[in-house]
């Protein structure tokens, strides 16, 4: 071929992801079926209401059709009325909330609309993964800032609100150039929810520095302690952040792809008029539903049915690893929980395939648990750069957002861990 | 606002797009409601059997949660089948076939895919507007190539086929710096459907020049006179081809962004990339719907009715311009028809607003049939570059994707065009 048919050097790097490794190993693996607790995605259905919502928008010509590009009218009113209370002042439904395609591509969209090439954007470690992608596409650079593990983590269990942010190394990251933050509340994969007092100073730096906070709030209607909202916090803060939602992650409904960003005028626009070059327009009947959704949720006592399900399926997984004695970051929201498994080890000379050899332990155990327990988690340091993998080569993820039989599934699995573990006999 | 807070160039142009001026004239208008003939959507719904299948999907857990970022296997496959007949070889659905947000999300897949700052991309006036932003999004540098219109267009009705390419001016678009062409057949707003004669020697030209052809097909059913895919024409010419659909346009569900690819595996490998980095994945339980879609077409006879269909309402519409002695192109295929106003006489000091006022007199002639007639039309100079808009100002976009009897509402309203008309009593 010729080289005029070379792709683009953003797209050309074709390193295999975490998600098609994971998801080979599962394919391999003797033992089937797997149980998956890997990727995010829920193993139940959306709340009838909604689908029943979804259901009848596709009876109407207008939901089959087009929708504005900024999204249907009575989505974002819908949004605008479920997050006022939130946010303490009546939010814009026109001018105030943009609806995009998933919160993945909302994010884009920000990017896209606010980076130009060699702008910088703070991101901390471990990131949700698609950022990376996300800001190099239009040209920017990232500054990446750790988050650090509980230093007693291989030891003990605690909160993930211990997983800490180093202050004087953020300060550190900002410069001339900064243009963005990306924070993420309630965390993926940590499962921490930053305190007031940390978002406070972080805002203290953005508005220093003048930088816009891109907020990916996704998990933001399962939280297990108080969660703030950074946008909240002052009319200041306000002015400078973009606040991303998920109509997916908060029905259960990661397919749909429905999202949303909620910020000030002046920062909406550009997001819309990006989201409009990239996507043209976000999928109609599903946002009729979604609009339904945050209608009615509140009435219906969705919200906070949710929240009990979820903490109900994290207590009830993490037994497992109390059991073995294996510590964890208990999950302040969110639904993935962050187990460190220093002490299992693994087989002298076992054979892992070189893709997972050469990858850090975390790669090797979650192909083990695949092979040998038939339980599929995903390795975090993939959501690390290089350099500071090794600050979670020891810990693996794991979405609960799946069925009690699942998860009970899971846990008999991983009693298998037992004869692995150091010290056992 | 401190100038960090400035968006980036790609988003900072807000021009007032035609969409937006329209849509604004239409509001305004003292003719209420509207007949809206200008955007392209369909004005029922989708067939039946597909409501089904997506409402059945809505039933399946896996339906509603993240599909693969390529597609749902049964999608590709259910394409795959459906365009080995046309392509007369098998094509692969995991190698060949890739699903985007949109035909739209599809196209800037591409782009994003192969184009690095610099390269060029060859485009014919007019363009579907989205190319423009999508190609300059990653760095593109477009070269413009005119249609020219029938020269006798504005005195008498003839085929779209009459719009022409001079092949000179094709020829010397291309250099080095070519990386891709867009081709669109059938050909919004023109309705034209390249022959197999043109498409042969646009094809020898980007062989020569070692050029990917973008071919957007989205109209690929409904066509009225023979239509060739350029992908078919020869096996060198497969290799280099990236034909695009979109499930939303076939299915008249324009709301469901559902889109795809079909090309070779080296080229759809880089689209599918980009896609993952852009939308993740796409809609899950309308992929599922469309795949039904695909499956069943055939056997229920909807691609045969779906032509037959159109086919009957371009005839019912472009009757009422035989009657008014109008002259337009009679389309080859889509649902676009563009007639040519040149007899109609605007009032003299006709008060139009500024941004109307200073557009050529496609946009002079869309505003005052809104106003005075209650019909919604689109100018198509939109979808020229400056410099070569006066080539189309004398002509309307009309779009027939509309109930009969809105149709014959239509046509009624313009009939009042009679008193305007040159040489008219
Ligand atoms: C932190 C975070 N942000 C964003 C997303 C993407 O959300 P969506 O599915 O709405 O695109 C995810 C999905 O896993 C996530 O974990
Ligand atoms: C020529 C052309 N290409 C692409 C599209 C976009 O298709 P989709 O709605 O699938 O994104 C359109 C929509 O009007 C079109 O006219």
């Amino acid at each position: 071929m010729s080289a005029k048919f070379t792709p683009a050097k953003r797209v050309a790097d074709q390193k295999q992801d975490v998600w098609s490794i994971i998801n080979e190993a599962a394919a391999a693996s003797p033992i089937q079926p797997i149980v998956n607790m890997g990727q995010g995605f829920f193993g139940y259905n959306p709340p009838q209401f909604i689908i029943d919502a979804a259901k009848s928008a596709l009876d109407r010509v207008e939901c089959n059709q087009y929708s504005p590009t900024k999204g249907r009218p009575r989505l974002k009113k819908a949004i605008a009325d479920a997050y006022t209370p939130f946010f303490g002042r009546k939010l814009d439904p026109e001018t105030e909330v943009t609806i995009t395609t998933g919160a993945n591509e909302g994010m884009l969209s920000a990017f896209m609309g606010f980076i130009e090439p060699g702008d910088e954007v703070i991101i901390f470690e471990p990131f949700f993964d698609q950022y990376i992608s996300n800001i190099e596409m239009p040209g920017g650079v990232i500054r990446y800032v750790p988050m650090h593990p509980p230093p007693d983590g291989a030891e003990r269990t605690s909160s993930a609100g211990n997983w800490t942010i180093d202050f004087e190394e953020l300060e550190k990251a900002f410069n001339d150039k900064t243009k963005m933050i990306v924070l993420n509340s309630p965390h993926n994969p940590v499962g921490k929810v930053f305190s007031k007092e940390e978002l406070t100073r972080i805002g203290e730096l953005c508005l220093k520095h003048q930088t816009i906070i891109l907020s990916d709030e996704v998990y933001d209607r399962l939280y297990y302690v108080p969660f703030t909202r950074i946008a909240t916090l002052s009319p200041e803060l306000a002015q400078i952040t973009l606040t991303v939602g998920s109509a997916g992650k908060n029905f259960y409904a990661t397919g749909w792809r429905v999202g949303y960003l909620i910020g000030p005028p002046h920062l909406i626009k550009y997001v819309a008029a990006a989201h409009t070059r990239i996507c043209y327009s976000s999928v109609s009947p599903l946002q009729e539903a979604a609009a339904i959704g945050f209608e009615q949720a509140d009435k219906v006592g969705f919200w906070d049915q949710a929240v009990k399900e979820m903490k109900g399926k994290m207590d009830r997984f993490c037994q497992v690893f109390d059991e073995l004695n294996i510590p964890y970051s208990i999950p302040d929201g969110g639904y993935f929980v962050l187990a460190n498994l220093a002490k299992v080890q693994l087989p002298d000379n076992y054979a892992f395939p070189d893709h997972v050899k050469n990858r850090p332990r975390d790669f090797r155990m979650a192909y083990f648990l695949i092979v040998e327990l038939g339980v599929a988690a995903i390795p975090p340091t993939e959501f690390y750069t290089d350099e500071r993998a090794h600050m979670a080569e020891d810990w693996l993820r794991f979405a609960v957002c799946k069925n009690d039989d699942v998860l009970e599934d899971a846990k008999e699995r991983l009693r298998g861990l037992r004869k692995y573990m150091i010290g056992s006999a």
